[in-house]
């Protein structure tokens, strides 16, 4: 395509730095195939071919994914090793023999006994032999077994008893990273993460001889964080590629390593209320609040200029369904002069996972601002 | 398509009850017309051409939109009389200009004066002529000029000297009537929603001879509690077609009266954390949690079994991407074995508008909870 400004673009649209990008994948790759393990990208943030070739350029393929229509998505575009993230249930059976006879090497997760006869059975009919790991709860509390608990035990001999069901190792994620507020704490969950897993695949091995081939945790602070992966043999983090606010304030990123902006334009001024209207509102930025819990004045993200840098103080306050309002933190009333209706501004994302899911596509940039490429998505279930 | 049981259906998907939508439609047209005043439904909820049939089956054709691919795709599919309902600026003229060949009878919303020149001087050279409304603030403090204010003037004032626009009148949305917690409240807020667009097209009339043809209000709380509708032409309300949980405790429907579910699968259990999980999370259901401010048990939904009855008690307490977390409000430990792994649930929206945004599609069914048609939205920008 011909290379324009980004300004051309129509608004709302979906920015993506690839310079910034490139630097955030190889920072990653580098960083955990110094500990000699296996960085396996999760790619539910990015959810694009383009993006995956980037964030696995130096090395492996493998890949997370958090739906499987991203599963069947990536194998058909040549990626084979993938592992299916969230919890299987037998009705999502015939979905992964369509994913597995297009030549994936798929693996799945389980936190539950008592599904397991049921998978085993649905697997037989279907003539699959599932690869399965077993999620482990490091202290996200969302899905997992406890290392510690009978309930590990109790799933590990369904798995060894069930004919087409080959138990493949143990994951975690460690989600409670993503309160944290200093680098500290962030070690010390990284640790957590680290020990339970690999307590869990210890017991499963002694216990009932299981061995673990996958040995795995993720999430980008303690990735960047993490001071032993000793014992895991792979890597999963998915945000670090584009960075947002809400990193920013978990310290997993500087301001200048977020690759993802939303480009909006001035479409109105509520003097009365001391607001600046832009045509970015709940669907183009989506209404994830997350960084309020670290700071009163971050809203639905940050505001930059048309060249990307941020403005000091201003911040989306509020949104309707295409309407953001943009307050100033520092409580003036703010210099309308400044941003006449017509004006381009730039968002950062508070959550960039759920802000680039709005869109079919990003809009590739260089640092001169200049769209060099566009690159789709697979959205949706 | 053949009818099948919504149990079939992969998750999460998106249900929408035809049975209850056609009941919510009929209402609201039967209600308005009964004002003497047209119903210019707005479409930014239902974004589907059938949802459009049923909702203006009785009567006028005209709606309201939120983004131009929105009237981009009703031009297409025959429907002409389009309100843009979002300020507009220069650079999206020439996709005005090419809704407008599509056979659009489009009009468009400004509460600036200071963008009027370049508005006028783009339409100009597009040979554009500009139908355009005063937007008012009638308190709720996002767009709009107040009704009372030297603005409103200048701004009528700036139209009225512009060669390629035309005044077409006065519209304002009670934004705030969101915020209500009784009838008595949302009434005194659609008395005010009126008073002010209809004192704003007086002093227009009076202090610049300028007359208007739409003198338009819209809310969803307001259309269904005003007393008088005195003095205006049309009503734009949109999420009264489906209804959410946002809705009910502001008073607007019934339980029964939500049309719009998500299908998900209970995909494990964490025992120690008593959370069943599912397969919505916030990209399924968005992140809204604009009912927390009605209630502390709200979350990002409310759970219903297969059949659509509401299980009491039961919400959707957080979201991951992918995963849902499902509590008790009463705080006991959940009965597991009420809802194993596989087990179909169904999750009321809680802000409808921003929860079907993600799905392509609705699979419609009866209330028999048969399939009996797939109707396509138009997503995006």
């Amino acid at each position: 395509m011909p290379q324009e400004y980004i300004n051309n673009l129509q608004t709302p649209a979906l920015l993506l730095n690839k310079n910034i990008l490139e630097r955030n994948c190889q920072a990653m790759q580098q960083r955990i195939s110094s500990f000699g393990i296996l960085l396996r990208p999760h790619m539910k943030t990015a959810k694009s071919i383009d993006i995956y070739r980037i964030a696995t350029k130096t090395g492996f393929g493998g890949i997370t994914v958090s739906t499987l229509t991203e599963a069947d998505y990536f194998v058909t575009n040549g990626v084979t090793d993938i592992l299916y993230a969230v919890g299987i249930v037998p009705d999502k059976l015939r979905q992964v023999a369509e994913i597995i006879s297009k030549g994936a090497d798929l693996t799945l997760i389980t936190d539950n006994e008592s599904v397991i006869s049921a998978l085993n059975k649905s697997a037989r009919e279907l003539d699959l032999e599932l690869k399965m790991l077993i999620e482990i709860d490091s202290g996200g509390c969302r899905g997992g077994v406890l290392a510690d608990s009978e309930d590990l035990i109790a799933l590990g001999r369904a798995i060894q008893q069930a004919s087409n069901i080959e138990f493949s190792g143990v994951m975690t994620h460690a989600g409670h990273s993503y309160h944290c507020r200093s680098t500290d704490k962030i070690v010390s969950i990284a640790e957590q993460e680290r020990v339970c897993v690999v307590d869990a695949a210890h017991r499963l091995q002694s216990e009932l001889g299981l061995t673990s081939q996958i040995i795995s945790t993720g999430s980008t602070p303690t990735a960047t964080y993490a001071e032993s992966f000793s014992g895991l043999t792979d890597a999963r983090p998915g945000v670090y590629m584009f960075g947002d606010i809400d990193q920013y304030f978990i310290g997993s990123c500087q301001l200048e390593d977020i690759a993802i902006t939303v480009l909006t334009t001035v479409i109105g001024h509520n003097k009365n209320a001391n607001r600046v209207l832009i045509d970015a509102g709940g669907l183009a930025l989506s209404k994830d609040i997350s960084a309020t819990e670290f700071s009163n004045h971050t809203g639905y993200g940050w505001v930059a200029d048309l060249s990307g840098k941020v403005i000091d103080g201003l911040y989306v306050e509020s949104v309707h369904q295409e309407h953001g309002l943009i307050a100033s933190s520092d409580g003036p009333v703010l210099n309308f002069d400044r941003y006449p209706v017509g004006t381009k501004l730039r968002i950062l994302p508070i959550h960039a996972c759920m802000t680039v899911a709005a869109y079919e596509h990003y809009h590739v940039h260089n640092n001169q601002n200049n769209v060099i490429d566009q690159w789709s998505r697979v959205n949706r279930w």
